[in-house]
């Protein structure tokens, strides 16, 4: 294989990097707001393939993504959710099962496009260079390629929302999967009406936004700069 | 994409769209080609309030981020990588030995910051909205922080890599981690002199990338659009 060499590596321009941090700061876990409008297939290619640039251990690649779109399947995938999220709610008390049952949570239905992002545990063989000590840096990988996604999805007029209130044995039953294969990110795509300007949860009173400044240490754990 | 109501959900303009794209496409995982100059702190902070504007799991944002540049501490890191390295190289036999031992898989020493990213297993409390049977999912959250990092450090000019060859128990007493308190990634930071166009993995002929057309499927595991 020829050898390639480093090209140039400096900052992007202001209005580049400025639109880079739009994305970062825009991006929203869409739950309702979806339009029913189908999405173009030349961006949905493009959000793919920027999910598919994401680093990976070892550059193992160990995602897949299944589109999601028969009807059936989203009504599997719905009930699913709505037998684990019985489960989620009785698990809160009093004011705040009363406010997670007002929460939307999932657009599963609404959303044209739902995705699954899986990790298949045996991509890259049975060692993995930068895998031997850290055994789920391919689940990481995964969701890194989720987080780019998301990103690109932002930047083409797509919302996204993960829904994570799943058990894993229903997503590993209606979508097939062998048990070296896990389901990772549950997604649901679509266009949107609009987004809200901070986290939806903490807008709607769930949970507050915590400051950067008591997340930052120097040298070690509790160490303030 | 045309949509009917293009509005504060739309897509982005094209060249705003591109340099979205840029970054994604550009980031690389840097082992080398670090300089030594410090890093701008206004650019640090904006990556910084990137990787803490990540979504993340009921809005727990369970991240930490430990600024390490006591040389001290990173020579502890440093002599843990060398340790946990030597055990994988033994795990490669034959010709991909020799070629694992020429590759460059950390810049320690030479990046001028180096970061360790955490997840606290216990933040949002006991029981967390949307983790409720998807236990990982704090962890995933953290990896949206990495990947967002990783992306605005681009636009910055900073060159970003993740060392994962770590026994974990090592990272934990370096830096006096809680119990509840997980290292994540293993990050160091720094401007670098060129970039490469491709992954590095890929350039040296340690593996090969995959097409995205082999990743996707239709409604089901392994059925093809």
């Amino acid at each position: 294989m020829q050898p390639t060499e480093p090209g140039p590596a400096g900052p992007f321009d202001a209005s580049e990097r400025d639109a880079v941090y739009r994305a970062i700061h825009e991006r929203r876990d869409v739950r309702g707001q979806f339009l029913p409008d189908p999405i173009d297939p030349a961006a949905l290619r493009r959000v793919l393939e920027a999910a598919h640039a994401a680093p990976s251990v070892g550059l193992s690649q160990p995602w897949n993504f299944i589109l999601v779109q028969a009807p059936e399947t989203k009504a599997r995938v719905r009930r699913a959710f709505e037998r684990a999220n019985a489960e989620a709610e009785a698990r809160f008390e009093g004011e705040r099962r009363r406010l997670y049952s007002a929460l939307k949570l999932q657009g599963i239905d609404e959303a044209p496009l739902n995705l699954l992002v899986t990790c298949d545990r045996s991509r890259g063989g049975p060692v993995v260079l930068g895998r031997t000590h850290q055994l789920d840096t391919d689940l990481y990988s995964t969701v890194c390629a989720v987080q780019n996604l998301w990103l690109a999805a932002r930047a083409e007029g797509i919302g996204v929302g993960w829904v994570s209130i799943f058990h894993e044995a229903d997503l590993r039953e209606i979508f097939e999967l062998p048990d070296r294969v896990v389901p990772v990110a549950y997604l649901c795509l679509g266009q949107v009406r609009e987004l809200y300007d901070r986290p939806e949860l903490a807008a709607k009173g769930w949970a507050r936004q915590r400051d950067l400044d008591e997340m930052i240490f120097a040298d070690r754990w509790g160490a303030k700069i």
